[in-house]
């Protein structure tokens, strides 16, 4: 399969071109002018882009393919936790049969990487890591998938969750995630301490969310880009939200950004509309390497979100007040080839030696197709058609 | 065709109960249980709405139908008011081709009522309005289309514009507009002056673009507020956008709600994701009416927009922090029945007697389906299939 020759004929390129596409090996072999004599399968005159990277999910929180259920959460991290604790055992659907779900729409819409928290804590243990593993076994091949094991509930309040995270790097775990240090686990040294000792021990990444503002966010940013520096990680760590760094106070924003992007660390955002948000230009502008992804996705937090990575390049590109075309083309390239880097796969592009992971859709340029969504994709995934017209044609 | 009896049958109800509905001289005549007869259209089990309402739209603007075009606008108001007034005249479709693609859009996505502002200045006199008001009357029976003549690159600036709209109004305008009366047009007072004289001259409703922040935008609401009071107007005055009622400062914000609410003066929303907005449940709770429209729709202003109020009671929802279930149907009511409303509308509900505009959705709840805006949509104009799964079937 991997090695099979296809060819993609009469596409659109962003840059206008209208293109053949030879795919060999499962990644772009040539790129011809159209020829019109058939042969490979007609693309119409869609418009073929980079496939889709989700750079932050919860597949294990997702109540997809569940009946719907009115959101019960509340106003703060601590209160939706709480919820999240209460009911997440009830739920009618096993954590497989939700993410599968969610798994299916993401690759329809067009992802084929994406990077999933799961929850780790005193209550649940290992369950959920050992129900998304498995799950993300299932669909290699088909996406991508790494996993952040994730103190949902905090590391130092909670005794045995540092064990439990240790436990699921020593299996696999991709990455260690981390949870507000200060003002939810508060004491940010010491969760620090311990997220970046087990990130050491087990030679991998960090992810860590943080949703604290202003300066008491942005000095734990600095915190983690110094931590991050002293330990050679660049590129290796990221602070998902950071909503800090959406300050009115400029001189905090450049000193925080400016630690971040000397130190590697990148920032994860999905742009929500509520709320300040990480300024996507300026940040570039600094040096700060920056991706997107969906979070929430219908579940016990939110009742929104489809795992739509396009529909999320519209969101960011409505939040950050991006009208240009050049910009709405930033807004795609973090939610595809620069969420692809940060998750250490080759880079994204409609090129001779990518990958031929694809996203074909009826527009007549980048921009409209931010615009408007179509419903109407194709989704390759190393040549191979994953999903046409919403439908995934996968094998789960 | 309005006084035919027809039956919609087998349609979920947003309080869950399965009904078959009768509609007669285009209102629903009864509401009974689901029988399974048939006989009447088998709505298969989908969820019927009241149609949709959307309360600001600028037809006249909008490139729909045409090749993408990439925004060439700027950062503030002014700018944008001249990059319009410099291309416009070269745009390759004329305004009745535009606004026609759009209105087909918008019905297909479920509206059946709105108020578009039409450009009135001294570049472009009344051709716009004169074109916007032919398309209107092609689609009547159709759509309630509400035209606010609208003074688009000021009055007080431009010689002529005053006249015009008052020829306007003579010629049938619903509404006279205004534009940001101390920032744009430099003379709050004089600006206001006009717009209220017109509007007690030809007996009509007012409508008045406010993009204003903070304290200098809400002591014109105040202003407004005061004009209406005195002129008896509770009900017809409507103040778009009001961004200034987003300020941090609460005592700003109660007494200038309170003031729009003692004078019975209304908001219009788009809800946009950058910047402040007004806070809808804020201003409810002081009494002030508050409706929801597009704005603008991938027009010269905004390469973004497509006409579908489902997608805008979920960007509603995402900007104002809402996700519980009443929360969410409280957007679509803005997007809905509460446009209707301050359109001196009927009412808009599923029950006896209210208008058969109705929108027939695949989903569960009325919470699902701003989450999922589902593709597959019937709606009905007074009892009328308009449009199917996003096809317009109506007669333009």
């Amino acid at each position: 399969m991997e090695g099979r020759r296809m060819r993609l004929d009469n596409a659109r390129l962003a840059d206008g071109r209208h293109v053949d596409v030879m795919v060999e090996g499962g990644r772009i072999a040539a790129i011809a002018p159209h020829a019109g004599g058939g042969g490979g399968m007609d693309l119409g005159g869609r418009l073929l882009l980079p496939a889709l990277v989700d750079g932050h999910v919860h597949l294990d929180k997702t109540l997809m393919g569940m009946p719907w259920r009115p959101n019960s959460g509340a106003a703060t991290v601590r209160e939706r936790i709480e919820n999240e604790r209460r009911y997440r055992r009830g739920l009618a659907h096993p954590v497989p049969r939700r993410a599968a779900a969610l798994l299916r729409r993401m690759i329809a819409n067009g992802t084929t990487a994406l990077r999933t928290h799961v929850d780790i804590d005193d209550d649940i243990g290992l369950e959920n890591f050992h129900a998304v593993r498995a799950v993300a076994e299932r669909f290699r091949g088909e996406v991508d998938i790494q996993i952040v094991a994730f103190p949902q509930s905090g590391i130092l309040g909670r005794p045995g969750v540092a064990e439990l995270l240790d436990a699921a790097l020593a299996e696999g775990a991709d990455l260690v995630g981390g949870l507000d240090p200060a003002s939810y686990d508060g004491d940010a040294k010491a969760h620090l301490d311990v997220v970046f000792a087990l990130a050491g021990r087990h030679g991998r990444g960090i992810d860590i969310h943080l949703h604290d503002r202003d300066a008491g966010g942005n000095a734990q940013l600095r915190d983690i880009a110094a931590r991050a520096g002293a330990a050679g990680m660049a590129g290796l760590v990221t602070v998902s939200h950071a909503f800090s760094l959406g300050t009115p106070d400029a001189a905090d924003f450049a000193a925080t950004a400016d630690a971040l992007a000397a130190a590697g660390v990148a920032i994860l955002t999905s742009s929500p509309s509520a709320g300040p948000v990480p300024p996507v230009q300026a940040l570039r502008a600094r040096g700060v390497a920056i991706y997107a992804g969906s979070d929430n996705i219908r579940d016990l937090w939110s009742p929104f979100g489809n795992g739509c990575m396009l529909e999320r390049a519209l969101l960011i590109s409505l939040r950050q007040g991006f009208r240009a075309d050049d910009d709405i083309a930033l807004a795609y390239g973090i939610c595809s080839d620069a969420g692809a880097r940060m998750l250490g796969l080759p880079g994204r592009a409609v090129a001779v030696g990518a990958p031929a992971d694809l996203l074909a859709v009826a527009a007549e340029t980048l921009a409209e197709a931010v615009a408007e969504r179509p419903a109407g994709r194709l989704v390759f995934r190393a040549g191979r058609l994953l999903a046409r017209d919403g439908a995934y044609l996968g094998n789960n």
